[in-house]
């Protein structure tokens, strides 16, 4: 087998990956079997498993991207685009985090490391838009970058299992201005007509 | 068999629920098997059964009890006390519901009927506590009462999503002061030190 360079490496390991969502997706977390993982990813169990060690490896793998570029684009583009992204990812996808929850729940180690799943650079500088915010007035500063960064943590959570158990989530335009104004600071807060 | 009284009736209802709540949580939904649960609530299947006609039912009138509890608090005491309950509730209950997800995210009829889960007065209650908060100007009128309500529901999902997975919520003093700042009027929102 010829050795594979650097780029060829990680386009492999993109496309397991995207594989395996697509995968995880549509049969959910138990229902993705190793020979509907081979179909939909298009390659052996040798190649696959040579990627990731185990089927809850490839899902903490996939779990941790998706970590990191929510991070990335909150980082980036600020508060609605994360509000978005969600409002607009696969409901069935989301519905398998649900389903891998019961792992969580139950593995008091995998827990600790789901909480560390997203890569630092990628929380530092969630973290750092944060703080640019609050010492710009944007957002509060009375309470910490950590805690805000929590409270959203909630918001986006409420959202993913709503769209994951069939529900319609509240209109984007409805979550941003409430999200704004819980962690806007004083100069940026919607005016209210009341 | 002797006649109950409505006051019996009721009382032995309750028991019902009130061991089987444990029993769900316990066990979890798919685990709280017949034998189980005539063991947790001291009633024979039939005794049980005569009360509700499945294991479904039942949980659907334990959900229905807790939302009606939960609107209920809102409605007497504020929104301090819907949060303070769900942080306080037991995880092992709150993880019964995810898993009672699976059946919500696949059966579109069941999904409706729990859209309309809690009873009328208790949510008409609700409603009508956010719309003395909204003309009091101690809530927003920039936003419906409903869409208020829609957005508390994302937050009460996310803690209980949170805490039934195994993690610790944000705290009590967070959540209050970040969701009372979300839905206040002008004239209730904290000062910002910023």
């Amino acid at each position: 087998m010829p050795k594979l360079s650097e780029k060829d490496k990680v386009a492999r390991r993109e496309r397991v990956l995207d594989g395996a969502r697509r995968c995880f997706a549509k049969y959910g977390y138990e229902g993705a079997t190793v020979v509907r993982l081979e179909q939909e990813i298009g390659m052996s169990r040798g190649a696959i498993f040579n990627w990731f060690p185990s089927k809850e490896e490839l899902f903490i793998a996939l779990a941790a991207r998706d970590n990191a570029r929510l991070l990335h684009l909150f980082a980036e583009e600020g508060l609605e685009a994360i509000l978005d992204a969600l409002l607009r990812d696969d409901p069935d996808w989301l519905a398998v985090y649900l389903e891998f929850g019961r792992r969580l729940r139950t593995d008091e180690e995998l827990r600790e490391r789901w909480k560390t799943i997203a890569p630092d650079d990628a929380r530092e500088r969630s973290r750092g838009w944060i703080e640019a915010a609050q010492s710009e007035g944007r957002m509060r500063s009375d309470v910490s970058a950590q805690e805000i960064g929590q409270f959203l943590g909630v918001i986006l959570d409420g959202i993913a299992v709503q769209r994951a158990l069939g529900f319609d989530a509240p209109s984007p335009e409805l979550l941003h201005l409430l999200t704004s104004d819980a962690v806007a600071g004083a100069r940026d807060r919607a005016l209210v007509s009341d």
